[in-house]
């Protein structure tokens, strides 16, 4: 693939941290050409204004969003939006015949009335939204290899679905028992100025956050019950911990059959997950640290089974940034395009 | 109470971070003088050269641990020691007439064999044991009035158990269900060099570490059996965070009544814990952080009831050195003293 | 003094960091009690809804600010405002007889053409603004003394000019050759929604700011030239640390006499500051860190000549928003009254 | 170049963190193949024991080391040793026909009187120190491309005089009043057990150290003399900084024309760097953040005039690791091997 044959991607909603690790990403990826860099308020800025560092580095520049004129320059659309925007640009962005990968809460949902009441919106597209596919490659990959619309998760799901698909996919828990106790850096709050995600307030403490009423928990369970086939509950507690990047998923759950030894169940997981290489399955009495995964699309997972109690407990570690949300989408597009899965994208962090 | 009925109190161990916060708020208690500070490697340097934030500010040396001197000069003595070194020097404390506050393990089983089989540690005081009191004043504060002996608890179940208490004495919850997801910040692992706890290798990172195999574990359940009149197994996660101080316990139960509401549950905490000063019920909604506990003997309760999967999920935060340690050890002097509970003891951080 | 002795005293201004303190160091000092907590935006609010950790600890209310109102009920006031605000109210409360300890930098300057030259507000209050003096304990203890108003210093102020002082006072330093490198902590930008003070955007990150431009420079300056009795320029640098308090000021001075030693100056700094108990000169070789500062009104100052340069480079350490802020405005309340100067404050940091 | 073209390259001292970057970065770059990893105390252990996040990533094993067994399977070796190791290596591998870069201090210094003095070890290898080039390619590029022995520069002096050596070299400033304030994320110290480096400790803390006997003072004026054509003495100060990576330098320099302006000095500095595409002169009013260096072999200068007291500050930031240490020496293999200079090497940071 020579210059010339590289796919023209855009980015609405470059300002936020979704939109700078696109941007970052896709400047390395060797198929992509970045055509495109949208924003409202920061429309006719150059990027480098937003983030010094990219200065004499790269020149693009911020413009208005004009979805007609987005689609005829790119033929891929990533959206960075808050949520509830993407689906008053969507409908337009696929008339054109783009591909849109959104990375809002907007098409997670394959039932917008469980978006409407955890999200208070109203939706009108509820045809188009059917057609969007989860953007989780390891657990749909098939899927999204023919989709056009892409409903890429959220940063907690990403870490626990990965924790439980194999455990709820193979049936070996008590799927109504389920707890994920989540732990994230504060990059998940956004490049909002909010009081409690200042350094003086939120370094040096943790605390909980939405307990059990976290929107992301509806999200959860709709991947949680499409595995078990049957509807699943789970009780999630999200905390926000003192660090810049990163999550970790602690899943707790009670085994169905007790004579299962943690050896076993990292069999099982090896096995799963053999066909996807962001997903390292580490070694018995190995647990992950969310340093590990700084910077990079990979998951890694430890796990142990207390034969004491009869829980299995399985730790998942990602970058909430990266695979949590603008890495994956890419991972996405790789698969849409048919290119390698891991192309461009970081798979070793630097230590420490 | 004037300066010459003071009580000479000695601290053997004072090295260390637990040593340190027992020197910093003695010196603060108007009821008590330190008239020694014993420790092994240090002895014969200033205190002052391991602390040097502590120039000019206090005059004490590090003496040779000699047990009848010991005696002789302290009418109480702090132990804070690594574990299994306590129980070779309580007897002759005990014999010499001293009270004696350990804060090691040695003197939290009720019975021997639990902590031989957790610490690998023979044992032969099972009768001097047996006189020890768990200094959880919040819960055995009649029994550590009248003891000589104090067991001071761990960090994590200091924590914890103010989390589970009401739950179980209650009989609110399925007492074989328990949870408890803890996180610590680094202090927890003392005042010594290792790898891991380096701030190149633990900041800006998070993960779980002893995962059901921390020795925290058996005195959780000692506790939670006692509370609930009969064999309690919990599953217990401890983490590393990376933060300084404090302790965060997210404790996960299933109710047996689900019809109880979150209000329900704050007003039988607030009711429990109605003569604890130390203990803050927080507000529905509430969630603690641990910064609110820092350098105080506090702990902040907030409780959320999850009607959606029928589990309580409550969090405790206290700072790991001070409740979790140090201070709590004070605490239970001051109870045997038949002093105000809180005399001399932090009650309000300073924030940020 | 009997509880009905108690000085009434108000605070202007209580929602910030300034404010936080100010109200948790007065509620802890034995002579005074806090009648009047003033604000703007949170008026009508229970304090504890802004800093939910003293719910249950203190019972006061934001009122609006109607200064005959606080005159009426305070015989001292703290304003902890922004710039510019409290030269709109002070004459009326010292009219009203009040004793005013403002923090902000309105009292600061004795020429307020330099003031108005920095901070871009014309002022007409010259006659009063002459009356104020620089709260700076240290250096003007008996004009403060028989003062009914103070200008606290800013926090690199104090930090700055406490290591500097005995140089310019002995006339121990080429005066035109001043660097002060100085370094904080991000609390001392406020409780302010800011993009750069983000945990995400602060941490593992460090920048200088305001680089020769930054408005304490002028306030360090006047205090240098009343010190030298001669004009001096300073070279100012600020630069924010990923930390959360504390100040460290770097100074860098040529000495005119290159035959003194490090001794000899360590000599003259405790000659300097012998009566005055908050600042503790370390041990030659021994530097300061923030940490030993943390939560009291100490200044800890370290010194070290450099033979091979003929530099002294004199290294100070503070709390920016204790020695650097609020407790620093309490200590001079303290020698106005002609109490104790140390009374109320805290001397001893926990540590770690 | 296909894979049987790429060169051999091995490490001696791959545990450490230097190592670490070594291997990270090598395995990221087309040209090379690491045929041999080294080390003492580690020898036999697969090198994901060390660093578990390698695991299933790479298979490699720390070897114990011999040089002639090295030298048969490395074209390249580079040494990430403690100081006083690698000249005892050398001479063995130049004989054997390798390319050495050596990450310590032994090669640093033409004079080794000098390195003598400072470091406290005899040398016998005078000749071989001659022919040794001090890796700083931005300074000395076109001696690093005939050379066969790099003695690559301390993290500190790079940051440090890519800062200052326009001023020197063009002879702008007073060579005689250089001072450098500079700052150290922890991992500078490297991956040592020492309490001072503990999360617990240097967190939320901040302070000097070797303050004008930092090791790294003689090695910054050899190559300031060098710039200056005469003899450059310099005020170092190092300050250790709460953070994992990065340094800023603060340079402060007295301009002998203060007729120039801040405009003056970057166009004299975006001259001076035209060719040197790793370091980025920044707008003016613009000063780097560490951040922005993060995981990159770049380095950001911003700088001030100040007119009012007739200095320059100039800032530079860079990741110790990298342009600081492992990157930079790798810059100088590209180099010596006629490949880009940037090839292999990472310019763009993640942020944040």
């Amino acid at each position: 693939m020579d210059q010339n044959e590289k796919i023209s991607v855009g980015v609405i909603g470059a300002s936020g941290y979704g939109g700078i690790q696109l941007v970052r990403l896709l400047l390395d990826h060797p198929n992509v050409e970045i055509t495109y860099l949208g924003g409202d308020s920061s429309a006719g800025k150059p990027y480098s204004d937003l983030y010094p560092y990219l200065s004499n580095q790269i020149d693009l520049t911020i413009e208005p969003i004009d979805l007609k004129e987005v689609a005829a320059r790119c033929k891929v659309v990533f959206l960075s939006l808050p949520n509830g925007l993407a689906h008053q640009m969507v409908p337009t962005l696929l008339e054109q015949g783009c591909y849109v990968l959104d990375l809002s809460a907007d098409y997670r949902f394959s039932n917008l009335d469980i978006y409407t009441s955890w999200y208070q919106d109203q939706r009108e597209d509820h045809d188009i939204a059917k057609t969007a596919v989860y953007g989780l490659p390891e657990l749909y990959r098939d899927r999204i290899k023919t989709s056009k619309l892409i409903g890429c998760p959220g940063c907690y799901p990403t870490a626990s679905l990965l924790a439980i698909a194999p455990l709820l996919k193979e049936g070996l828990v008590d799927s109504n028992a389920l707890i994920i106790d989540a732990k994230s850096g504060t990059s998940g709050g956004g490049r909002h100025a909010k009081v409690p995600f200042l350094l003086a307030e939120a370094d040096n403490s943790l605390g909980a956050y939405g307990v059990s009423k976290h929107r992301h928990t509806p999200e959860i369970e709709q991947i949680c019950s499409d595995l078990a086939k049957s509807e699943v509950k789970v009780q999630f507690t999200p905390h926000l911990i003192p660090m810049v990047r990163g999550i970790l998923s602690t899943v707790y759950a009670t085994l169905n059959d007790s004579g299962l030894v943690t050896e076993d169940l990292l069999s099982i997981y090896k096995d799963f997950y053999l066909s996807s290489s962001f997903v390292k399955i580490l070694a018995n009495g190995i647990y992950p640290q969310t340093k590990w995964a700084w910077g990079t699309n990979l998951c890694y997972i430890g796990l142990e089974v207390n034969p004491r109690t009869g829980h299995i407990i399985v730790l998942s570690a990602i970058d909430n940034l990266m695979k949590g949300q603008a890495a994956q989408a890419i991972q996405c597009l790789n698969i849409i395009q048919g290119w390698d899965e891991m192309l461009g994208l970081p798979r070793l962090a630097f230590y420490p």
